[in-house]
């Protein structure tokens, strides 16, 4: 907290609900970067002073009023299932948990408008009604919030059809709320979504989103299991590329992984190594061709009107299944990758048998800039930061890409560089540099005057 | 015509519409084979004895016995759009008018049901009230039928989404009769569809049809003008790999082209290369941002709600393009290209410059076996066989895949060999080797007894 006390901020804030109580305050600045050993000990007893729920852009446009006159720290929430301590407040100050503001303001054929604290199920429940879906949803879809997919995520179930959410044409229109002296609504179009499109809250507060969606497929999940893994590896290649097949996910895992899926034991034959898919049922009848020239085995079929039933595939996939290992084994943590395009998977090859047992192989097949691409999400038994840091630089140096989740530094993780303009665009709408600060190289926290 | 004459035919036909008259029997002996002149005159002259129009199985099941019986050649049309004189009888005989089996028997979403004698544009009308359509149609969908687009056709307007027209899950099954002694009904799925998939009719008479169904996107019409055409192409190939924009249709045309484009003349400036789109209403606002990036001009829009007014872009382009230059100027005829995958499209750039004004650049860009791909239908203006065959092969000499249509021998067409599968089909279903004899290096025509 800064230069005021907290009684002052509660008396500013009236009228609109807040959250004093140091037990959840406390929780409310927590996010799912207990993924990562590293991260734990760097961000722990990180809390802000203050919860502020706010109910509708007037109210956040006041929050946003008080915290810029005052020189409070603000840190953006949604459901907080970030694993990059994205929502752990460094510096304290005020937690704007966007969870009220959960109104669909409306669905049409392709294109949907909600507040930014609308839950990605809720909305594709709606949607579904006209016959739309989300595009791309993470495997945390149940409970994640679109502003903090949009300001957190990048991609997820769904990406093998539509690439990453950065790609151009994913994200339609972001409404944010500036921290000026007399903060602004500004709506941001086409390409300028970009300005604020993965930039951890740093540039204004989202208030509202707009969506492309994608039409809303009767989806059947299916597991297929394989003796070897690169067989199973090649056959979810195969099928990401057969463009006549429509698919939302395409899972692979190394025969040490479904040890930590109980719920769907039955399925997957001990030493076996499974694909977790979801197809169209119009694509359903020409699976059991291509698996058949994999030497694969279809174990499980959910059918499309049985979705809502029982385990749900998706929830077993991305970030979920590092979840799935961490509820048994602790010691467990994870890499974010992507191996570059090459039909042969040489590279995945070459890591799934370089690391044994240490990195068990986990990829997610996604489209990038056109091509299907193998992304991974390798399991890592962990002991050391050192030899994490090791295991992530040996990637590296063979040519995969690390989107390192092992940083709470934008920069550090998958980004790199922040792009100019959204510097240029934090420079106008966060003048005194108060939103999550201390997260980006660039940005070192100091109340500016 | 075989050891039989007319009238015993006539007589043999009764209580099926048949159609004697030499004038209509030539023009329904005739395709769009005129598009070559290679073709034209190895093909003049060659006409059918009889036409039969089967109203609906039972009555084909009745040509079919027929024809076996008295060992009469039998060529199987639709509209008769194909351009490889797949519909001209090589040897007389029969010509079976598919055309009046029409009957859509029934749509349910992303799939459908059809006799083989539906014309394209009415399934995608019925799909349209479900929300769905035809994934991929060719640039004559008013007139073609959905049983000639299979067995004759490739892919087109929705081919930079779905693939090509014989890509595992583009058609799910097909019904056929067969030409035995007593013909069979025989319905095949999944993988076994490949045994009739663009078989030139030589496979059974097609009788119904189960495609699966994209997602009917409110398609907005688009042209942007380049002032160089590899500026165009790579434009043309970025909008391709765009995942996040949802698109039908990318040409690509050298500014010699829009002169046979009257109806459009006033948005294509002279000197110009353009591009026609065909982009989702939802994808529509995220294009201006890559047209400014590759220097482009937006000259022509024609929104999702009017798509049934004025021009269709879509009639220009694919093979269209090659009927609107013949219709200015007859000597022009044309190519079937792929090109490598290749960012660069180094290959694109060097025939466009090689052979100038004799070859005019006019790419299509689809997708194949997950890739985004230049396609060409390059106008080329005729002198000679010869001259001809020495564009061809400078073409594949420098790594282009030509599917010469220039042409009525399916191996020196796009195929070079028949599928051994589709060999020992045709082994079963037609014994006698009736079905379009002559169209295959491999199947001599003899008759069989």
């Amino acid at each position: 907290m800064r230069s005021i006390n907290l009684d002052t901020l509660i008396a500013a804030f009236a009228g609109i609900e807040t959250i004093t109580d140091p037990h959840q305050v406390a929780k409310l600045s927590q996010d799912y970067h207990t993924f990562s050993p590293v991260l734990v000990p760097k961000l722990e007893g990180k809390v802000g002073d203050i919860v502020v729920r706010p109910a509708n852009e007037q109210e956040v446009l006041k929050v946003a009023a008080i915290c810029a006159k005052y020189r409070v720290p603000i840190t953006v929430r949604g459901a907080g299932t970030g694993n990059y301590g994205q929502c752990v407040p460094l510096y304290g100050g005020v937690i704007v948990d966007m969870t009220k503001m959960q109104e669909i303001l409306w669905v049409k054929p392709g294109v949907a408008r909600l507040e930014a604290g609308v839950k990605l199920a809720a909305l594709d429940k709606k949607a579904r009604d006209l016959g739309w879906e989300m595009r791309m949803t993470p495997s945390t879809y149940r409970t994640a919030t679109i502003g903090g997919f949009i300001a957190g995520g990048s991609g997820g179930i769904g990406s093998i059809q539509y690439g990453l959410l950065g790609d151009r044409g994913n994200l339609l229109a972001l409404k944010v709320v500036t921290l000026e002296d007399e903060p602004r609504v500004i709506e941001l179009r086409g390409d300028d979504v970009q300005k604020v499109n993965h930039a951890w809250g740093i540039n204004g507060i989202i208030t509202e989103v707009e969506i492309p969606l994608g039409p809303a497929y009767p989806w059947v999940e299916v597991i297929v299991t394989f003796d070897d893994f690169m067989t199973a590896a090649k056959f979810g290649q195969a099928l990401g590329n057969t463009d006549g097949m429509i698919k939302k996910l395409i899972t692979i895992f190394a025969s040490q992984i479904p040890q930590y899926f109980h719920a769907l034991h039955q399925y997957l034959p001990g030493g076996t190594h499974p694909a977790f898919l979801m197809v169209a049922e119009s694509s359903l009848e020409s699976l059991p061709g291509l698996v058949q020239q994999y030497g694969g085995q279809i174990t499980y079929q959910k059918p499309a009107f049985e979705a809502g039933k029982g385990a749900n595939l998706g929830e077993f996939t991305w970030n979920h299944t590092t979840l799935h290992a961490r509820t048994v084994d602790t010691s467990i943590t994870y890499l974010q990758s992507m191996f570059p395009a090459d039909p042969q998977l040489q590279l995945v090859e070459h890591l799934y048998n370089y690391f044994g047992d240490e990195v068990m192989m986990h990829l997610e097949f996604f489209r990038v800039n056109g091509k299907v691409i193998a992304g991974a999400l390798q399991l890592v038994r962990y002991t050391t930061e050192k030899r994490l840091n090791e295991i992530i630089a040996y990637h590296e140096q063979q040519g995969v890409l690390i989107a390192n989740p092992h940083t709470y530094i934008i920069e550090d993780g998958g980004r790199k560089v922040i792009d100019p303009e959204q510097l240029k665009f934090k420079e106008m709408v966060d003048p005194y540099g108060l939103m999550n600060p201390g997260k980006s190289k660039v940005l070192q926290f100091k109340i500016k005057n």
